[in-house]
């Protein structure tokens, strides 16, 4: 059923897009202070008018863009988890830490690194974006449980999955400013197979 | 043996001090926007003069801000060594984990979290920083080795005394938006629980 509003429709959708992947793009390279409305439509290719008409604030463009980054992240990590279908044991739960860290090493991660570290010190920028973190958290835990094949009624299997969320961070964090990539494989072998160890014995 | 230079040293040293501690503070609470030379000399009660003759460049002040930053923590992790002599078992091991989780959710770890996250997108900061990261990383490490009383060369071990640093780094950031404390205290003792049983079985 194709209406004449929809080629306009998806253009302005496009557009939009356009505009969010030039955020994400800005912060990753180029850290917060270029994260403008106006460098981020000059990249995007789009006019400043017509970049203020998607996203009047600044603040309005950070946090579409958060809420992009999330979503990507979930397709990613829909894709990941059916690629493990073929996989169990040690080797599942080890390809399951695995894509999850190595997804706090992407632009994304780094994107977001520059969000967060500027709402620290911005109380209305902070406000806005902790529903979200906070809605990501919860999808990031539910799927790695999924994943691991765990119980999460269990406090000790709980437990581990937030841990091994949060060495993830440590982790990301750790290759913002050198690549990391070389020790960070060898903790992600032990941490798996301490974890396997440990929720399944 | 006091010489007539000595005050003036003294007062040359204090004034030092107190522009490192102004840029921590200001840092943590106001992002890195605000902690210019300038700001932070007005927050030290020094003039801008006192502070660029110190300082000659914001560069100076942030890379001596962190070393000033990492010899505090290193001060801090030696009382907390000397506090863990009277403890042993896993409750030693939770009260390692539990005192270097904690120490990257001060405003030290809030401080330099502004300052590896505009380093990530500054190549000429990022240079002079990288190799206090690496030298403040191998010394907590050695730290840690020492207070779980484990053997370095034994690779299970220091695999997992460097997931346990990534793991407080990721708890850090979660902690910078909002209060995780209740959160991570369960996750500390669990982590403590099951580095203790892989440790020393």
């Amino acid at each position: 059923m194709v209406t004449p509003h929809e080629p306009k429709q998806d253009r302005s959708r496009a557009t939009r897009q356009r505009l969010l992947e030039a955020t994400i793009d800005c912060l990753a390279e180029f850290g917060w202070a270029a994260a403008t409305v106006a460098v981020v439509a000059e990249r995007a290719g789009v006019s400043r008018g017509a970049a203020q008409h998607h996203f009047p604030t600044r603040e309005d463009l950070i946090t579409a863009a958060l809420e992009y980054m999330f979503d990507v992240r979930n397709g990613q990590a829909t894709e990941e988890a059916a690629s493990l279908a073929a996989t169990s044991g040690v080797a599942r739960t080890e390809a399951v830490v695995s894509g999850l860290v190595e997804s706090y090493t992407s632009p994304l991660f780094k994107a977001a690194l520059q969000v967060w570290t500027h709402a620290a010190a911005d109380p209305a920028l902070s406000q806005r974006i902790v529903p979200l973190e906070a809605k990501f958290g919860r999808v990031s835990h539910r799927r790695a449980v999924e994943a691991l094949g765990v119980d999460d009624s269990d406090p000790v299997a709980h437990h581990l999955v937030q841990a091994t969320l949060d060495l993830a961070r440590g982790l990301g964090l750790a290759d913002v400013l050198t690549d990391d990539s070389v020790r960070r494989k060898l903790i992600v072998q032990q941490w798996a197979a301490t974890l396997h160890t440990a929720l399944h014995g």
